[in-house]
């Protein structure tokens, strides 16, 4: 017989993929300019310092680099970053509690995998990360959203949602968060992590955006006030050394590590290590914060660029401030729809995210989401302009 | 509350990770001869040829190879694997219908994620692959074991456990299997094909050993003779490249594929470019082959000292004749016990694989898996004496 889909998994059946990687497709076109993606900009990856470091780890560690290698990750990266999460997060991080993984994409994974039970809820905020809630379904859990507003989840509304669920999970990214680029307030925190104990829910707190900050001061983790293993930290060094090594970490108490590490064994029996030392070696060189610095000059610009940008918007559209981060997220005046008007941009050549794919049950049409870091200040202005016309915005 | 394991998935309760992996711990004792791992040798490992393989990608592609990356694949890779798979195992793959994973592990994982309800049933060589039925495991399948002789599975005895159990998948590994060595005969490939598509089961042909043949003439692969899509073709570059690159991929219907790529999305985005980027330099820059053709004359050598090492053990031994792979599979003579003896060894400073862990449902006590790849000559001959004291065999 013909091959049929009739053999697919229930839960997969109706999961078609990443709106956004299927935008992706039609950025190809000479000249965009595109707010679409989350990508750091390409002057912020250093080929020259990663061929650097790769040739140095091959030298040092020789082929046990080459070499099957530990499911549980590099040992000098377990210790390095576990390092590098307690000076920047407060993580209470040691080599034992941190998994090295394939970017804090295959955290959630593997934190789902050891997890879910299909019918088991997760909360989420609403709108989150779409790669999220695409994880998210396809091991076939329901998904309920946690009220916010300007300083992210509300704190009352969260435990109604808890008692009203009874949540397996509930996933958070707290700190300039995919799309809206808000962050959660200083005094939220601690509670998060005290509903998560209090209600024996696993809060999955997905920080890879934290050393992206243009303004303000650094907020401790959710997960430094974690006192009884309850909140799992993912972060990420897609955002502030590079993407395409997929290097991320997972922070969990040792019974779910345990069950973390399971998982990864039959996911992809180890992370490279290669990749692995690329990263340890920028944070034993002291590389990595000089580097950092220097990019949050840059993005700090584009920033504002995009911000200053909204004056070609139509009256009454409303945006966030971020102090950080990748995206800026805005709702257009009452009446206008940012999927509608999504192909006319893509034809005067600039590209967003229509909001309504980030919130779990669709919906608000009205908003979208702006990515700053892969365009120019030029562009930046130029494409906000054009976005305005589109949009019917008077140039005030 | 305390962290408590009350809220880990039911399905993975009671799975406890790999027997191997934890094996793997007791080898870090000096003096150890290991013939427990899978590993190639360290000399079959290119320290330099990945460096300089490294440096010239990231030199040609630049940021590209660092950024964000297709989840379908680094384009380049995407071909020259096509083209090597069609080359050596006569696969019909197009870039279109092959995936680059972390290795043929993740493959795995990718389409148990595409497929499986749970209690779904997949059809399992009995032995087989111990990190195939822990993957199977957490998917929450039922495993069912296909009868095997010594030219691999009965085809008349699958039908009938077709027949019975109405699988959703077979998995099988053709070539050199782990952890027996033997190979499929050329005669039974068609019918299995043939008989995936009479009943609509999607098999899984697990192929990592293919290129390591030290004796008789390669056979087609089983989906060489697949019209309909229904045989899911896993290659890897771990054995004859380097496992720590974890480079395998997917070979594919393109119904599956669009479901591997969504599994992929929300598993890892995608597999790093660098790494993908290193094997596509040892296709293209036809150094592959040659090196294959050296790691063969070592590997010939060691499996035959290994064969010729049986002499010590007790009379009444069975073991496999492989003609290629890293395996050779024994049975002692009846009323012994290879997990019994297990720490003895160990004592006495050699490591084997208990058979009892290939098997689904546990059992053949009286079975080990014994690798010749990451030892010497001297050692094979040094740990076969060795193993035959421990096993009271008489030196004969």
């Amino acid at each position: 017989m013909e091959f049929t889909d009739s053999i697919i998994a229930r839960r997969m059946k109706d999961i078609n993929g990443s709106a956004i990687r299927e935008i992706f497709h039609l950025l190809a076109k000479p000249g965009m300019i595109s707010f679409a993606g989350g990508n750091p900009a390409d002057t912020a990856l250093e080929t020259d310092v990663a061929a650097r470091l790769a040739v140095k780890a091959l030298e040092k560690y020789g082929t046990s680099l080459i070499q099957y290698g530990a499911t549980e990750g590099f040992a000098p990266l377990k210790e390095s970053a576990a390092q590098y999460f307690r000076d920047t997060a407060g993580v209470p991080a040691t080599p034992d509690t941190l998994l090295p993984v394939q970017g804090s994409s295959q955290a959630f994974d593997l934190i789902l995998k050891a997890l879910i039970d299909p019918g088991d809820v997760v909360l989420v905020e609403s709108p989150t990360f779409l790669g999220a809630l695409q994880a998210i379904r396809t091991y076939g859990a329901r998904i309920e959203s946690i009220p916010t507003d300007e300083g992210g989840v509300i704190v009352d509304a969260l435990e109604e949602q808890i008692k009203r669920y009874h949540p397996k999970m509930i996933y958070v990214i707290p700190t300039f968060q995919n799309p809206t680029g808000v962050t959660l307030a200083a005094d939220r925190r601690r509670p998060l992590a005290q509903l998560a104990a209090k209600y024996g829910v696993l809060l999955c707190e997905d920080d890879p955006y934290r050393d992206l900050r243009y303004e303000g001061e650094p907020l401790p983790s959710i997960a430094s006030y974690d006192a009884e293993g309850w909140v799992a930290y993912m972060g990420s060094f897609s955002k502030i050394i590079a993407p395409g090594l997929r290097v991320g970490a997972v922070i969990a108490n040792k019974t779910l590590m345990r069950k973390l590490v399971i998982g990864k064994q039959s996911a992809d029996v180890h992370s490279p290590m290669l990749n692995q030392a690329i990263v340890d070696g920028y944070i034993r060189e002291d590389i990595l914060m000089p580097h950092i610095r220097r990019i949050l000059d840059d993005y700090r610009r584009q920033m504002n660029a995009m911000l200053d940008g909204f004056k070609y918007f139509p009256e009454g559209t409303v945006h966030t401030l971020p102090q950080g981060g990748l995206f800026v997220w805005a709702k257009l005046p009452r009446g206008m729809d940012a999927l509608e008007l999504f192909p006319a941009a893509v034809e005067k050549n600039v590209a967003y995210v229509p909001g309504t794919h980030f919130y779990p049950d669709l919906g608000h049409t009205d908003t979208l989401r702006l990515n700053f870091s892969k365009s120019t200040v030029e562009e930046i202005g130029r494409g906000m302009k054009i976005l305005g016309e589109v949009l019917g915005g008077n140039g005030r």
